[in-house]
């Protein structure tokens, strides 16, 4: 397969660098193009942008002329991380102009002609650009992928709702500050502190996790039956949210039952052995008090949720800890699969 | 009033500083007796202690000899913060031979001759001390406070079951590691770190919180009638647990109600206006940030229960935020005003 | 006396918070004005703060109005904690439209006719004023205070200087976030980390030192005759620097003569009882392992210069490390003690 | 090559883990024995050890038993990372029965007889076991590498030494929790603080220093003859020791001289293509805020020490700051690095 040349709108910024970071080397894509603010534009990218991963800025990166966030010149496919504040103007213009925008901001998620996509969770989803494409005019289209804080929960509850039924989700999550992106959360607000608010998250959280687990009918989306609710915090974790996670499912199923729901959780990605799709979506953790972002928020190149400490919950009827990279799986890594997803499906054709 | 000598069990550990700190200039009790393990026995406090709070040392303490955990030359009246290990058996020797013991151990909590109290919360149960003594054949007492955990919980829960009776509880605990004493969490476990386990304080939490809000009948405690279920977490924070709390209540209270509850709780502590008692017990922050542990842990010398962003829940009816000292309000201010309280009674006449 | 009534330049940053509560109650001084950016000019002061002190905003300050930062309507004194950037010229605005400026800003601290004033350390360096009016025709004046990290180290060599004679400084610091103003220090950039290099700030500390021990001399400094070199770092730590120190004096005192300079050094403010002064402007702690951020930060209200282990060094005489709470003895203290010392002199009358 | 089988002394303390970790896949040493205080003795590796890296346990160590650190069984090389209170004792024994140990203890580092190794450094020294065994009749020996704050220290100070020649040395350190163990530094000690303070750390840093840059003359180490002083400090870092450093040289070398001296470094280990040897043992960065202990700690894997912040120095003559990774480099990959140092000079067939 050739690789296809892919750009990135917003690649300054936090997740833009993991974009950067993680299409280095990438056998189906070639980093090709760069675009950021005004302010970044006209700069190489070793100049623009403040690195601030832990790996060092790859060598084809740095010398990349960063673009202004228009059309013109730019490859057709285009992952995007721009701040919400100017996304939806420019992924519009981009969709309008015929590139294919797979989007890490809020702004279209929930429009009912977009896909909300977890290439493990809603595959059939993506169908709805041909509404969208169709509706708006558009040649090219947009496919978002869910809140950083929505994946971790939406991945460990898609097994559960296929085989049990879900009926009441109650999720308290304890959430990295590179959430923010960069500068972000100010260390004198954060540093040993819990800051119990998030703009916008809570709202998002529940909305997002009804799309992604809804049914597709006649050509939208019918939100998930049941009742979800997000408590949503801030604490000193550089990468990786944590969520103590309460449910109530349909079926009587026992606690052993839901491991194996887990365990066995394969979906498309895996099937179709796409480059960024972990081996085991979910990996459950037996230890008592794991897992932990410490140790397991790279798991499967922090492409994996990671699930432990399930118990009866005496309110609802299960609860356990789930764990996601919110910059990888939660962000970068979540729009890099949605775009294998979509080349395997001949959409990048 | 002349001032009751009074004593402390576990004297060199993190709970027991915090008596030493609180009791300092205390109007009615003087800290006259430590104790401590075997190991710290024979030494002037200041030598058998690594004090580890940001107030210096009172001089009082500095001089008093440290003994041995044992009943002879022990004033009347004991607070205790033994390890659980050695508390039982401790704390029944001193209660046998006459001592009040106020203890902050877990170990006499749940028995049904021995009452958890918060003052503010149930009072009432204090008069289970008879049936202990007649059934136990002890001249002394043992009363005892809640877990860290539970008091920011019962305390927020207390004024809602009265005014609208309480159905269901849902908490996520993020909790600080003074709460796990010193040397306590180590450093390596938790810097930049969430830990999804603290060892049996859910059960601690879930079972405590239905006592203190159960009924005094028949010279026993009846569990409160609603369903109780805990996460605990650790979080990177000094001092202070923030709780993410759900609740279904048996009225259909507005959010506006419930604010006028807490605001308007009071209780004997206030009425009587004990030493240690804040005079709000419940302080409701309206931002939408609030409370944090930087900012809000010391309210009312760390005495007050701080609750915030209250607002509706998809899962259950309710949803909020808590905040309280664990070893102010959780531990020693705890026992203190338990000793208050039953002063004010005349059990320590 | 009566209450003199004064104004903050740059209200809303961090040093403009400690302002706004550091007055709160002031015997001297009643904070009658406010100002900031025109972002903050024309609200009141609680809309136009991000309040991130612990202690609660001054009920006083609420309401005031925040005005442009121009002369019209200020009263006589101002406290200045502008950035840099705009500092120069507003202060000079100020000054040359009769008010008397005191500065925790950098740019005029190096002007040969501005006095760079600790009131311990060189309180006669406030006569400087004199030829500043003269020289640039002023109506009003500016004094300035050090860069926070200058404090502490100047604090503690000015009694060695006195008594043995300074002949080498190399300093190394470690410095909380607080110094960065707000938001300054994002938490990715410092959570688990150590930074080694903070902008300008070894290049202040080395100048400022010299001229804050420097003698006056018809009418302008001689810089001290000894050597200063810093490195300078920021540290996870919310408040107060910490700095590890050699020196070399002219003299050869023992350890104990170090000891006996620090603890009896007492300048102007002690012997004026200045409000703000701390009673012991050195604190020497013996113990092996002091002094401490956590522990330390706060002696004599953040105003002390706390001094711990001592110790040859074998590359220069002595070595011992220094704390000093970084925005109040370090900042807005620094600039209330001047003001103080300069209305104790009559400079305000 | 055959693989040498070797094992490992104080095996689930936290060096021992890294030692654990270091040999999983190593090409010339294959882990077949593991040896604990008696208290692990009997136990499978995974039931002894409370396993604190980020990476998992290797499948080969999790089965291996627990032996008693004593002779009987165990392979002719041994990784010692016993506390300094046991490692005396225990060492000597092994080598007194024909082991070789390589230990990271500080016992025996400062014995004449007993070379204290760092294989770029001073690879000569190794011939002084040669003396060891015979002064004390024993059939093995024992080989130590430096105190983990020494190591960066050295190694930044070896290519000046070697090409302009030291005169004076003054490092202040601000070193990670990593090195003192688990569980090691407590939170409550550390979070949001620095200590001024580690036991014997400043004594063994001027020590190991002057020997590892000492001349080896008649078959003993004469001292480095510089003077050096060290400040050692603690802070909230999980791995790193960063540290500030002044030096006099004897020439006068430009600050290109000593960069190209630092980058031109090569030595045995490089030479011989060392398995563990970092292809360039010092990395120079010459970014003005590099190295930092989050994105430089793992360079070449651990085993380089970082160098940047090259300047002139007011008292002294220069100054950077130097990281290297506490227990890579300073400890367990120290080891290693001697270990195969002695292998490719014949010391263990």
């Amino acid at each position: 397969m050739n690789k296809l040349e892919v750009g990135i709108l917003g690649a300054t910024g936090m997740v833009g660098q993991r974009f950067v970071s993680l299409l280095d080397g990438h056998p189906w894509f070639h980093l090709a193009w760069l675009a950021a603010s005004d302010r970044s534009a006209g700069k190489p990218y070793r100049e623009a942008c403040s690195w601030r991963l832990r790996d060092a800025m790859p060598e084809g990166a740095r010398h990349l002329p960063v673009h202004e966030c228009k059309p013109g010149g730019a490859p057709l496919l285009l992952f995007s991380s721009l701040d919400s504040k100017v996304a939806g103007e420019v992924e519009r213009d981009f969709a309008a102009a015929g590139h294919v925008v797979i989007s890490n901001s809020s702004n279209f998620r929930m429009e009912p002609d977009v896909p909300l996509l977890i290439p493990e969770v809603n595959p059939g989803h993506l169908s709805l650009v041909r509404a969208q494409r169709q509706r708006r005019g558009w040649k090219g289209m947009i496919v978002t992928n869910p809140n950083c804080t929505t994946v971790g929960l939406a991945m460990s509850l898609a097994p559960l709702d296929r085989a049990f039924g879900l009926e009441k989700v109650l999720m308290t999550s304890m959430q990295a500050v590179s959430g923010a992106g960069y500068p972000g959360v100010p260390t004198l607000d954060i540093l040993g502190n819990v800051i119990p608010y998030i703009a916008k998250e809570e709202e998002k959280v529940e909305a997002e996790t009804q799309k992604l687990l809804g049914k597709l009918t006649d050509g939208h989306v019918e939100p998930g039956a049941f009742a979800v609710s997000a408590h949503c915090n801030r604490v000193p974790v550089e990468d990786g949210h944590t969520e103590s996670i309460s449910v109530t499912l349909r079926s009587k199923p026992s606690l052993d039952d839901l491991v194996a729901a887990w365990r066995s959780f394969r979906s498309v990605p895996q099937e179709r052995e796409l480059p960024f799709a972990p081996r085991h979506p979910i990996v459950f953790r037996p230890e008592h008090d794991r897992p932990q972002p410490k140790f397991d928020v790279n798991t499967e190149h922090g492409m994996a949720t990671v699930v432990g400490r399930l118990r009866p919950c005496n309110v609802l009827q299960f609860k356990y800890t789930a764990l996601s990279h919110n910059t990888i799986r939660g962000a970068a890594g979540a729009a890099l699969l949605n775009a294998e997803l979509m080349r395997s499906e001949g959409y990048l054709d």
